[in-house]
């Protein structure tokens, strides 16, 4: 059993991964932390609300940073052309729902969980990586106490979806995902060197919703205008991101993994990329050296991926 | 005919590639601009004059730029245990020679020729690009007067040589390397990607020195230590950086090319990185915009880059 605290920033393709979370049967949804990143951290806090109450999680909702650790940093524009104004595709969210953000912050309930449950909690982060840095900045022993990480995030051996250099998660708090890779925990790092591989289309969206019924069909209709989006940039169907670093996790024998350190350029044009050491390479002396290894996902079996979401679904 | 101005700092593969040069029957070498890098420019520009004594070249030596162009940069560790104590492997370089530097700098001359020849001349560079920086900072019109650029540098899809993210000649000044890929002329660069691949054992060198004579055996009397430390980095042979750039020019039809913007990174953990914006990819704003396609080899015929090295220093 793996017990997950989900941090996110739904997000169209987080709405899919958390309800892929709920319904495996392995997972035990300990709690959804919420960043900015896809929409301003109002939206996508209601957003995961929203979910929560659609879906009938049981799991708390608690809100998470607002911005980037760097308190300099310029503001970023929302991705409206890919999440939509509201963060959720353009769906209708209504302003009042029945369910409530718990009190505590989210990097706080991180804190909280991890140390309640020794070596038994894995995070699985799908947006800015804000919360797990300011976790381990107030935590530090956290670290040795996760279970485990999976990220989706970086861009390892391809260009980036932001700049030619730069992933969006990584890039939207660069500092944040360095202190990520090189803390002494373990990290999976699914980027898009394989999520962009994983691409679901209207029929295989349709065939999701047939089979997962009303939980399905929501997801289904909160990403049309995702799936328009990825249709026009030349992929065969939305790209399913952040389930694939659930499933990472739930079936990690369906991706390849290369094994390295990894430093994230925090600064000038490179800003967000994700720079990996690969295990047994020589080099001058550099700061990857003493840095954790960590695992970073270069292959994966995408048929296998979106049958296995298809399968959970409709569990 | 190609007309050629070589920057280069000798340099053991800098060495053949003079040789290389110099034997070739359509190149007509204008000049030789001497750089630091692999050691101090004054040896660099010493072992050039050597070399110029030792085969009879007419062209002359200027030499160029002691140190990169940003004034406060940390002073580099010469790479002593690949190009030896005094750049050439090592190999005695008498301390009196009966040739001497031509008196204009190095970015003058290329200057000068470059003016005096407008779309006749191509540029080597095989070392740190300061010299072609400084040359394009004070005459900007040489952009749009030389016939081209061929460089050996960047790491476009795999790690660097000096640290995990950077190849040497592009982080020894990153910042010129900039300019000299953002600059309105074709760049042709010839990276770590390719140049990995091309590995000369000894027997290849004791083939080189039987075909090439005197002249060729100078190389391989020079280049024992640099084959020792390719041997035992894990290579097959002395990979042959620098000559690879000059049978781009010769032979361009043994390379793969992709087109690509290029920004070098020059702050933080990546200074030093090569980033290409391939032709035709889409991503939000970023400095790439606008910025000259240039030619970055991704694929080579090793085996018929040796082939046409041991023919050309035969002649
Ligand atoms: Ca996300
Ligand atoms: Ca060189």
């Amino acid at each position: 059993m793996h017990n997950v605290i989900f941090d996110t920033d739904p997000g169209v393709d987080d709405a899919l991964a958390l309800l892929y979370l709920h319904k495996h049967p392995q997972v035990n949804l300990l709690a959804v932390t919420t960043v900015f990143g896809n929409a301003a951290v109002e939206s996508t806090t209601h957003n995961a609300l929203f979910l929560k109450q659609a879906w009938g999680l049981d799991a708390p909702v608690a809100r998470g940073a607002a911005g980037p650790l760097q308190p300099d940093a310029q503001p970023e524009a929302w991705p409206v052309h890919i999440h939509g104004d509201n963060g959720l595709g353009n769906h209708p969210v209504p302003a009042q729902l029945d369910v409530a953000a718990d009190p505590r912050s989210a990097h706080q309930l991180i804190i909280d969980l991890v140390r309640a449950q020794p070596g038994q909690v894995t995070l699985v982060a799908v947006g800015r990586m804000t919360n797990l840095a300011l976790a381990l900045r107030e935590a530090p022993d956290i670290a040795s106490l996760v279970r485990g990480v999976v990220i989706m995030g970086g861009a390892f051996h391809v260009n980036g979806n932001i700049t030619p250099a730069a992933e969006a998660n990584i890039w939207g708090d660069a500092e944040a995902a360095d202190i990520v890779f090189t803390a002494s925990w373990p990290v999976i790092a699914i980027g898009l060197d394989v999520t962009t591989q994983v691409e679901m289309d209207r029929h295989g969206l349709d065939a999701l919703a047939h089979a997962g019924g009303a939980d399905a069909d929501l997801v289904r209709a909160l990403s049309q205008d995702y799936v328009d989006f990825y249709l026009q940039a030349g992929h065969k169907g939305m790209v399913v991101h952040d389930c694939c670093a659930c499933i990472a996790l739930t079936r990690p024998e369906l991706f390849e993994f290369e094994h390295a350190s990894v430093r994230v350029a925090t600064d000038g044009v490179a800003r967000g990329m994700t720079i990996p050491k690969p295990a047994g390479m020589a080099f001058g002396p550099s700061v990857w050296d003493g840095q954790a290894m960590q695992s970073i996902a270069i292959g994966v079996d995408a048929s296998a991926v979106l049958a296995d979401i298809e399968k959970t679904l409709s569990l």
